[in-house]
């Protein structure tokens, strides 16, 4: 039988294991063109958080009773589609679940012989591919920028400093406590590390911001938005600290200091930039196999994990990227 | 003497009339390369409220006791600049007074034979280069876009919509009132007009806005943001809601929404374009002398009455462009 977790109850607040369920279900079997595919590694994101919920957002929310969307990796039992076959890893939207069966068009060959197959989980896949756009293509970084990324000892945030120093930036962490503060300057070679949860991020951010990388959003984001240099890049690409709330925060208004600041604030989405993946994921390798790109993963073993894992990593308990291993 | 409105005290909030004092200062002299002017018209906006405030502002805070800054037009009396003579008429950032000082490189002239010289503060000066290059630039307007405006009977305002129509695109103003409303639809030719006093904004502005231009920020731009098109743009020209708060405002983050719509917000200054505002004024003026953009001015009389039109554009008792005739 085929273990699946899935959406037992929408979250209120925090979620709770309770809010999941790990059922079986029959086998699977891939129809034309479809692909069977075994997972090996799921991946654990902050933005699962928000198909939980019933809010508007960018897709489709999750039923109750639906598989946990997710990447995941694995290899391929059996294929209806020419451009794979039994034993190759691939990388697809597949979920939380041991057996998968996708379109072929939807999934994407993973080289093990390149790197890691976790890898395209992470550093090759959708947080490296986040990490480069959301810094390249909506930071316009130029070199000698001073950018700050905050949940910056995260999947995306351990990434975002180190292409923005070989961008020939300046670069500035945020992150929980003393150990992530030490792996961003250790492993991640930011130039400055902030811990929040001991200092104050007003007062010991540097001013003349150039690019704000935001994952979390909040107190820390406001504090880093009073330092901005004039023309101003805010990349939203996560709201991490509001994912939670069951009420919106209130907060002060500070949009006049875009004005001010003639600053920029841009969300995005990854998946925008999917016509580029091309582009981006040879660099991302080349860096990563000339030593450029380091990267930590947080790795839980057993599919029955994998809410824990999730709630974990909301609280930020996870070093680096979570996945779970099955 | 030389009469002219100085700062009396900071204003806490609204501004009051004895924030302001009218002195008369001995008549200036024109230096080398100076110009001696005349003013005759005097502009009032709502910019000129951060200059009042200590707080950071991307421009001098004024101090007690000096001239309200204000661009101005005015008749040239005497000139050590070969470029301006006798009788020219002229504007530039000479304040609230009636005789002013400025290096003739300071100074634009202005043709009375193309329109009448009040036009260059706004449609022909400052509001319209704003209108232009925010709705232009920042705004970056499509053909079939939907173009919201708040504040949209204001100076800016007026004209946004205006533009707007003239790169194809359809507009909604939003204004105080059953008689702004009407302006915005039977002047300004705003396809749908909303009274925020007697409407609610979020029940009532259509969905999908490809640009927000915000003049006014606050809740008007709150209930505007949830119903942004993807790829959305907000220009922040202005917060004119905030301008008189004592303590920040609090409202609900909605940061997360730039990320659910792809869209970008940005804050802007006129003075910025400096170098290309020769590219904007011949199109404006073209475009006035078409008939194409219409305009209206909510004229004052007497430098002495400068400081309750202030107070009064603030609170929003005018109808179109605030000045001050000396």
């Amino acid at each position: 039988m085929n273990r699946r977790v899935t959406l037992a109850a929408r979250p209120n607040g925090m979620p709770k294991e309770s809010d999941f369920a790990l059922d079986e279900a029959r086998d699977p079997e891939p129809g034309p063109a479809e692909v069977l595919i075994r997972n090996r590694f799921l991946s654990v994101d902050p933005y699962q958080r928000g198909r939980m919920s019933e809010s508007r957002s960018y897709a489709q929310s999750l039923q109750i009773g639906d598989v946990i969307t997710s990447q995941s990796v694995g290899e391929v039992v059996e294929s209806n589609d020419a451009r794979f076959g039994a034993g190759d890893w691939v990388v697809g939207q597949t979920g939380w679940l041991e057996l998968a069966v996708a379109r072929g068009g939807a999934l994407r060959k993973v080289d093990p012989s390149v790197a890691p197959p976790t890898t395209a989980l992470h550093v090759l896949g959708t947080t490296g591919l986040t990490a480069y756009f959301g810094l390249f293509d909506v930071g316009e970084p130029v070199a000698g920028d001073l950018v700050v990324v905050s949940a910056a000892a995260g999947a995306v945030g351990q990434l975002v400093g180190q292409l923005a120093r070989l961008a020939g930036c300046r670069t500035v962490g945020i992150a929980g406590g003393e150990e992530k503060k030490r792996l961003l300057l250790e492993e991640y070679g930011y130039d400055v590390a902030i811990d929040y949860k001991s200092e104050d991020v007003g007062a010991v951010c540097p001013g003349g911001v150039n690019v704000y990388f935001d994952n979390v959003g909040g107190k820390i984001s406001d504090a880093v938005q009073l330092r901005l240099a004039l023309g101003a890049r805010i990349v939203i690409c996560g709201q991490v600290s509001q994912y939670n709330n069951v009420q919106p925060e209130l907060a002060p208004r500070l949009t006049a200091l875009l004005i001010v600041f003639r600053a920029r604030m841009e969300g995005f989405i990854v998946s925008d930039y999917a016509h580029r993946f091309d582009e981006a994921l040879p660099r991302l390798a080349q860096w990563l196999h000339d030593g450029k790109l380091r990267y930590r993963e947080d790795v839980v073993e057993g599919i029955e994990n994998a809410p824990r894992a999730f709630i974990g990593m909301l609280n930020g308990e996870n070093r680096g990227k979570t996945i779970v291993a099955i």
